[in-house]
């Protein structure tokens, strides 16, 4: 908990209702939400109803969805509905998607015939895709207007609006023409039009596009909103920077726990139940174990080499997990590198040359390095072995952490499902049979 | 390379000037920017010199700094120089500390003393702070001002500064008092004052913060940009978002690889150098490499073990990586909670609790499954050896990659060095002495 959530919960537990409400008049809505949510969903709802339902919206907007719904559920269906008219678009069709049955049915005739429309509108697109981030509080300009009509319009919306910066210029059948900035609105001659001033180059996204496509486009352009349009090239929603990041953080963090085989974790790991832990980590354990049954058959196959040489089991380990790290970096960079979009699909024949050389060169200089051990703790000819061994290995566990990435892409699976266990697994029973092959080759030469 | 960087980069290589021209016009600076990155230095400036010097500034602004130190290699200092003088403030900072002595040299007599000085000062704060990436292009005001006479001041300001939708106010010691939001100002009656209208809990960072918590801000407040004061709480620079965006992508970059462990490599996958790639990744493995000594040293110790049962063989890769795994996927939990924020040092009791059920819990379920395998292949008493070993492995494995990430973080290293391969290896170590341990106790039983 950070210095800042700890008096405001103090508060929120022990003050007086009038010691309440001053602080959430006082505090940012944003520090205001995180100390509730330290709350039960009781005492939340017990502080935020001693203020007036703007703010209740507003503090609102700062919740994650999770705690939204947890709250809508100790709400008297009036005070629900109340904060729902307030909510921004975006955020309000995020909590009806969470909603139960019962709970729709008791929001929705609270709610005016166009908030209800537009919940369900903006709830029905699939969940991934441009449309399920996107708010419909957007402001749109006629290019006919001149610059001082613009403003007039805009300060009459802006209250309503997620953000008046950039505003988006349509033309009557609400086709996106362009955008204009606010700044350039008030810096602009007040007869000029806003055809005249607006920038046409604007970059919209389709609303049914991949949702990280819209966030890498956001970064890329440095704007603070994109347009969304539907097939006919018509203004539909826009996506406002803060919720783009939001989106980027949270795809980092899956493709972090995916590399990891955590896999399905909706909730943050500090309020993760256990049962939720446990199912976010359980399949792919038991995956691996039948992944390294490989391993343990191959050693099983080579029991007779094993047994004649019983000191090559001192360097297995050794052998066998450097293909694994050699795997897991490679993938490592691939798996982030196709991830932010900074190499594409058709790249991977680029890629892997380089891969192949850089991994020739890592297995030199660690055979190098594993020789010298091998020479002092089993001879010349295990030494000989070990580092053909590792040079063999190294490459082969980089190009397999290098391509499975690209090949899970190529059959439309997260390239992050390229897990270092996974790559790891993988190299191990590879490393094992090279490893065998080449000492039993060398070592029992008649 | 994308669809829209192929037809730009065409009309750069094989276009006439005023194809040139004229693309560089259409376009968006953001696109020009990545098809100009996959042409030479040489080629690079040949196209961009054929428009004026504030488009070439406002191109330059999305090239990233690496290619702009390059291009700076082959301009003539004139040139540069006109085109720092028409960079923001913390773009310009940022070329100028890449550059040489000799270039630095040859740039500063070009520029005007105020810009100078500016350049001077902020690329003076350290790495990793959020002076290092903040930018004196902001806009104040006075909190005596009225709504009208401060959209004024603004209008005339527009064209400098990185943002105007949010506006810090000043008192006449530059001294932060609140900030307030063009929205805002362009609704408010004409003759309120800037006092009246601004929010007064506007959160800023100090100069000398970590740069990571001046990101977390930004996403904590959803702010366009969040100012930083000196130690007497003085503006002395914003901070945008678009910035802020990229220094997350960078950080989550970072951190991904190193849990990869790859280290320091600073250009992109995509376009880094073979020796780049070889550093990034040799020193771990080399680090790794040593580590396994360890497993194999214990395999040896238990030589006669092994010898007198060789079944053992078969299932030591799945015990000792099903420890390496469950650790893994703790190590990943912890580290992105600790680099989000979501949890803290002082979580670690609570964490390690809950840690403690899972990997029971785990644990349980593997040794069930292997149990099985163990019956088959070796009879009850291998099965009962295999599921001990493999209930204690996935419990210590688990705890081992729980702990790191909070030890490594207590002792100022960064959390992300508990690296996957680094906890499979101690996890690996571990689990050939636990593993060996309990197998010659019950089977060597008199």
């Amino acid at each position: 908990m950070d210095t800042r959530t700890q008096p405001i919960r103090e508060i929120l537990l022990t003050g007086t209702s009038d010691d309440i409400r001053a602080a959430l008049v006082a505090e940012h809505p944003a520090d205001i939400a995180k100390a509730l949510k330290t709350l039960g969903a009781h005492d939340a709802w017990a502080s935020l109803k001693l203020v007036p339902v703007e703010q209740q919206a507003e503090i609102f907007g700062y919740l994650d969805n999770d705690f939204r719904t947890l709250l809508a559920t100790v709400m008297a269906r009036g005070a629900l509905a109340a904060i729902v008219m307030e909510m921004n678009a975006d955020d309000r069709a995020d909590l009806y998607k969470q909603l139960s049955e019962d709970q729709r049915k008791a929001l929705m005739p609270g709610l005016a015939q166009a908030e209800r429309e537009d919940i369900r509108r903006l709830a029905s697109y699939e969940e991934d895709t441009a449309g399920a981030i996107m708010t419909s509080d957007y402001a749109a300009l006629s290019p006919e207007l001149s610059a001082t009509r613009a403003l007039t319009v805009l300060r009459r919306e802006a209250p309503d609006k997620e953000t008046i910066y950039r505003t988006y210029v349509i033309d009557s059948d609400r086709i996106l023409l362009g955008s204009v900035r606010l700044q350039d609105l008030i810096t602009a001659p007040a007869h000029a039009k806003v055809a005249d001033i607006m920038e046409t180059n604007t970059h919209a996204v389709r609303v049914d596009d991949d949702i990280e496509n819209a966030v890498r486009k956001i970064a890329h352009y440095d704007v603070v909103a994109l347009p969304v349009v539907d097939e006919a090239g018509r203004l539909v929603g826009i996506i406002t920077h803060d919720d783009a990041f939001d989106v980027m953080q949270a795809e980092a963090t899956d493709d972090f726990h995916r590399v990891g085989t955590v896999t399905g974790l909706e909730a943050s790991v500090g309020s993760a139940s256990i049962p939720m832990l446990y199912r976010a980590r359980i399949v792919w354990l038991m995956v691996l174990v039948f992944g390294n049954i490989f391993s343990g058959a191959g050693i099983a196959h080579f029991e007779d080499t094993i047994a004649a040489h019983l000191a090559l089991m001192f360097f297995l380990p050794i052998l066998i997990a450097s293909g694994g790290n050699a795997g897991s970096q490679s993938a490592t960079l691939m798996v982030r590198a196709l991830a932010t979009g900074e190499i594409g699909m058709s790249d991977w024949g680029r890629v892997l040359g380089r891969e192949l050389v850089v991994a020739i060169l890592l297995g030199l200089s660690m055979a190098c390095a594993i020789a010298v051990i091998g020479v002092v703790r089993g001879g010349p000819e295990i030494a000989l072995v070990i580092a053909l061994s590792m040079i063999l290995i190294v490459i082969v566990g980089s190009l397999i952490g290098m391509l499975l990435p690209f090949i899970l892409s190529r059959f439309n699976m997260d390239p992050a499902t390229a897990s270092t266990p996974l790559v790891t697994s993988i190299a191990d029973a590879t490393g094992v049979l090279i490893y065998f092959s080449i000492a039993r080759t060398i070592l029992e030469m008649p």
